[in-house]
């Protein structure tokens, strides 16, 4: 039987995060050990999440990413990044991504981490889904949605990342045109 | 060179737009002349659109079809149908689903075919897309975004289609856990 690479003696540093957020969410388990996922916190998902968005960036996308784990084994099930430009596909955002990946789960023992907060469309699938909890990582850079996503019974929680609060904020200075196409401002604003 | 199938002496039946509706869009241009797209009425668009959902149907899908056309020359740029069985995918619906067919275009000068009234999701990404109009087939078996949508500026046109209710009826009373998985019944209800 071949061993798994990250066990619980390794260390949880941004190498190891990477590797998770590379991975195919069905190769995990032949490469990280059940024990590890309890281990990461919140924060922990949310650099995953980043790291994701920074390679969208690195392909020359949208950089956003999103995750989703169960709550009670804290396990990724879903993630994905948004691929407006590499897949020339009009709302495949960090939550959509992430939700197309996880296919057809029960999001209601489920939670989602989002690098920016939730634009209309996928606010609105957060709670269609039924999510339980959403964790979002940037309302610096946009913002509106949180408390309607409250009203409809999910848990929001702010974990404001500087890490990709700074991505995003390069990146829309850098492409001004490609942030606007993509969610043309729509977050309940 | 090729001639083309389907040519403005084509008569405009069943059978003409069951190709159509199964072509792929890309290939739509091989087969079609460009001087058919004028001769289709919305009713056409939406006949379409309902051979999609019985496409999904058959396959033992959710029964629901989505199709986009350019408001000036009436071709079609985009079309699909709910694959939520199909690709094990949470929120591929009829619109979703045409509009990642069409991918990055200006659908501020489209309009978008939906057999039933769009849910929650699909009405925010209609508007956040600024589609000029949408039309709807079924208002029957579901019911509840189209003022909204006037109120964000979408031209709402309904066009109950008895093929597209009966089919849909159908299908609700054979799998009703599936038409409740679809969309939770989030069509602002």
């Amino acid at each position: 039987m071949v061993g798994k690479f990250i066990t619980t003696d390794t260390p949880i540093h941004d190498a190891t995060l990477n590797v998770l957020a590379h991975l195919p969410t069905a190769s995990l388990d032949a490469v990280v050990d059940d024990g590890v996922w309890a281990k990461l916190a919140d924060a922990d998902f949310m650099r995953i999440a980043t790291l994701l968005a920074q390679k969208s960036y690195d392909e020359g996308g949208c950089p956003i990413g999103g995750l989703i784990i169960d709550n009670l084994s804290r396990k990724i099930i879903g993630k994905g990044h948004n691929t407006l430009v590499q897949e020339d596909h009009p709302y495949n955002h960090g939550e959509t991504s992430a939700i197309r990946d996880a296919g057809r789960a029960d999001f209601s023992r489920c939670t989602i981490f989002t690098t920016l907060s939730p634009c209309d469309v996928c606010a609105a699938l957060i709670y269609m889904r039924q999510f339980s909890r959403v964790v979002v990582g940037d309302i610096t850079n946009a913002v509106g949605n949180e408390d309607m996503l409250r009203d409809k019974g999910v848990m929001v929680d702010i974990l404001e990342d500087t890490h990709t609060i700074a991505l995003y904020k390069k990146y829309r200075t850098e492409k001004p045109e490609l942030d606007l196409e993509d969610w043309k401002g729509k977050a309940a604003l």
